[in-house]
């Protein structure tokens, strides 16, 4: 069905450039009566937002998000919400060089060989300017499942990964790198520094948790769990990887390595698990246990290094880009990717209601 | 939508339980015209076949697939094919022992606890056998894009790696593991049999690859080629990760090492790109390059050494697994990536047609 | 979105033609937990079954349907439900005449204008016969909402209409015509033989009334109640019109006869209407009054009388149909408007619990 | 699917409220290239706009729409086009007083109690304002299908008709009635201000013509242009009833007087037919004859006429609508008939394209 929306029940559509006047994101299939108001929403915008440090890119958007529709008195009635956030500090004359020519790495040529003409205005829709919608978006989802914590963090810049046994939640909003170990995060600011003076840029690696998921959220065959965590995340700007639990490690474990043994719960509660390798998901439904994705995001494409290309006309050139550009745009996908687990959750939790009661 | 379909305009919704009488799926939105006959999809299915070698599965199942619609004087007319295969080796009663007890690694204590009751023999819905549907439509999907060529084969067996220096496409229908380096073939001979001496099981890579995707498949937002893809691989039984391209590799890489750059083609073609990092895709649509994608495979949750696990009325227990199966899934996986990327693409021909004409 | 399957989630997809081997459905998205066998659908596909009167067509088929999946030991599973009806009395030739012509009336030349090929035996996949596959899963969908009572008759056949003030619904199932009005049922045995003797046809008008539903079902703006059934009843075969409570009528209407006004409701239960204008559904959503649809039926388009066409190489022809053809299909239409009846307030039944529990 | 959008590959979603600050419509899956600016649309949304005559409410509203995303240059680029308008004459104390009651044949009551809430300014999400955000994505739509023309008007007031033989199409845009018979257009004025004056309203019938549609749109079989055509305008405020072609006329018909026969076209064409007793539609696919449909408005619900009804704590009152109101929706309803075409029709052609190239 459509191209630019978003789930089953809990549905969002979104819309908007990265140079035009607004984007915005409409949510469908809210259930009624919650408490919204933008401030519930801004914080998220918030932690995404560019321009907050050095390591980060410099443009300047307050991303303010207006509610347009779907509330009364601060509550959301079941229908649609609309949420829309105003384009402000574009500098289309940074672009104007490269209208000619496609930027290695983004999606200007794919563009124009779909559609045979492209917003090349800081990518046009292509931009990673787009997930301010989905964070928005993604803002409206949380007040859907109280019963779900959603963290994500970085764990790896450059290949220079955390260390688990630092792992400390509180650090994560401490350092601009939405790392949750202080030493990782020391080491980052030289590796990040060092890539934004260079003109290159780094990959990245970010992990998400939620916790509180109840068993049986999740469909077969075709609705599993795990199978739109995927989609969801590898339609994240510069996503290249997905892995539930331990991923692409399962596959060099044995049998027995890769067991989550149970045992009877608590109070006549679910099982207690001794492993979560599956990342709380079997079969396509959550088991109960924290739901465990990674993700992982390539280089920004936008470098000052010259790269062979071509001309809309099919010449020879070279591409430099002068974009004001993150050095790791795996750093800002953080707050991306705890949305979209917050919209693909709620949205299970809408189509699980919707067949079990 | 719905649980047990897949796909926007080209679309197939599968049905059938492991010991069930039977399994199928009912494609829809297929063009008309193109000639199909049972033999057009039954090669795929004996490709995916169980108990053909000492590596898989020994149940003995014909897979013989049945044209019940859609068809008139061995064309597609454009209406939905019915597929249908019989299940004809079920021993139900190897299970009759876990009917009280929930396997570890199964989706067993996840689908009851969604459903509040499962079908126990052989998984139910939950089995990979389910998988014989996808390849069935699959078979389908290909008549649909005869432009492209996709192949997949085992990449890595228990963390034991083909050499790509070997990669010999031949090679891959010679050996009972999909296996394109005849060396890795006969190491893994060894390894594998051996796991299932041990009643052990093994994880596994698969590479699956698709030349010939012209460039403009694919759509943003969350119609993206790469996100569909991810979505797809990632529903396969025992899946657990996904890549496009180079993938996590890709987080390690700078913005320069993980350029592709391009230089004008050949006959005023579309660009030559002198690396593929990005597998192909770019903002979720095709570049014309290849389409790359990585698949890593959890080993076979049954195993033959006692796990802990609980009864349905939450006592413990210990679970044996004693029925019939693969010690390592991704082999037999393999064709069903194959069927996915051309399930996938297939839709993404007839969404680009859609809008772009 | 797929073409031939219907809603949102509790959905069915159908297929088959009217001389293949089978037809079928599968129904996805049901609550797990329900009791449900062949007995359960049977009577509705005996209700709809051909041949049981002069007055149908005189094919016989005893349409048993087989459950294929989605049950285990008596009860729903909460996976697709396969139901599949095999073809057993095909006269092929008899329509061999008509494979280079095109019927009037039917779908033949729209067809043949679509795809460029058509299965011409007993019209294909357009042939009446696919709604038995309706008629199967709206008998699964009644079991979703045993709460709501769904009753279907014929109220007009040929512009003879029944007198509301004789309406007996015991007197429905006395009757080879699904008449409420015993007068009527007489009248229309002379009315509808002598169609059938002259090889002409009838139109009929066929009401529903479904009570039981609760206020609160059905969603704006794009997925109204209202709607919805229309879209359902519409896609019958031969269907023309439909109405919801006072339909055309209530175009001439004032604002003060139309209206419903309500007063207190007994034990603090919804209102009590004074009148049903609106059919039970405002806003596109239920009132918890009786939800009233009528459905216009055109005449057979299969008559003896030679009307002009053209063949597929388009020259001038007649043609006059042979096969064996209802006189009135809005007969055993009746069965087939309940069933869509039964699948759309199932489909909203769960898609309201899905927003709002 | 989502509750708030319409349409399969040509899709649009909308959003806004009677009394919020704007509302808005979200056209995704529009082919690229096409010429569009505001002025493309402003001239629909200028015919629906309130406020232009004494026969339609006296709110006023500039309605000027604004185009926040989806074209470049002057050109839609083949990614969402966000339109947005304003709400500017919002006098919400004259809903006040009915904040606590429900209004007999308005959407209060159902709302209610579904959601548990409701905006009860003017109707909230439920009032016709909603349709000024159709009527933008319809003019869009048009540009999709510019072999098509299509036309709506009302044939029917109070009962009233107009006379077949008097039919002038240029007459449609004279009088504030969209009548194309001059004479009608006359008796009307005094039918319809009388009805304003006293307080009253009417009900009414449009007409809705598509020519140029090319044989083989829609598709079989849950995605039948006829059923979607119904759903669609059913789904328009205050419509009871919708035919194609002869609609509930055709049931009084015989088989031999329902027939439309065919003889061959001029060069090669498709057939000429004699009649159009479908209405352009068989089988649930065009013909290539003109697309007919017919849509019955219900008399406005607002009326100052006391009518009975219910506080929202269920206690006995009396309703009197003081708001402004038009005192015939049907009249208004003309401009969003056809945008209901248009969108059907956009989405039909896209879709065949998908799968018949």
């Amino acid at each position: 069905m459509s191209w630019n929306g978003f789930g089953r029940v809990f549905r969002f559509t979104t819309w908007g450039e990265s140079h035009g006047p607004a984007l915005g994101a409409v949510v469908d299939g809210c259930p009624p009566g919650l408490a919204l108001a933008e401030g519930d929403i801004q914080p998220f915008l918030d932690a995404r937002r560019p321009g907050q440090s050095k390591f980060t890119t410099q443009r300047q958007e307050p991303d303010a998000v207006r509610i347009l529709s779907g509330t009364f008195e601060g509550r959301t009635t079941g229908t649609p919400i609309s949420l829309m956030i105003e384009n402000t500090d574009q500098r289309s004359k940074d672009y104007a060089q490269i209208a000619g020519a496609y930027r290695p790495g983004h999606a200007d040529y794919a563009y124009d060989a779909k559609y045979g003409l492209r917003d090349h205005r800081g990518g046009g829709r292509s931009s990673a300017r787009e997930t301010a919608a989905r964070v928005a978006a993604g803002a409206v989802a949380r007040l859907v499942i109280p019963e779900v914590s959603i963290i994500a963090y970085v764990a790896e810049i450059g290949g220079d990964a955390i260390d688990p046994a630092a792992f400390d939640a509180e650090e994560i909003a401490r350092n601009p790198f939405f790392c949750p170990d202080a030493g990782a995060a020391r080491r980052w600011e030289g590796l990040v520094d060092q890539a934004r003076k260079s003109g290159s840029s780094l990959g990245a690696v970010v992990e998400c948790v939620a916790t509180g998921v109840p068993a049986g959220w999740g469909a077969p065959i075709y609705a599993k769990l795990d199978a739109d965590l995927a989609g969801a995340m590898m339609g994240i700007n510069a996503v290249k990887g997905v892995e539930i639990g331990d991923g692409f490690g399962a596959a060099r474990l044995t049998g027995e390595q890769n067991a989550d043994p149970m045992r009877p719960g608590e109070g006549g509660g679910g099982p207690r698990f001794l492993a979560n390798h599956a990342g709380g998901i079997a079969g396509g439904i959550s088991t109960g246990q924290p739901v465990v994705c990674r993700v992982a995001f390539k280089p920004t494409s936008s470098i000052l290094t010259p790269v062979e290309s071509i001309t809309r006309s099919g010449e020879a050139t070279e591409v430099r880009t002068r974009g004001r550009h993150d050095p790791c745009v795996g750093i800002r996908g953080t707050p991306v990717v705890e949305a979209m687990m917050a919209l693909v959750l709620a949205d299970h939790k809408l189509l699980h209601r919707a067949q079990c009661g």
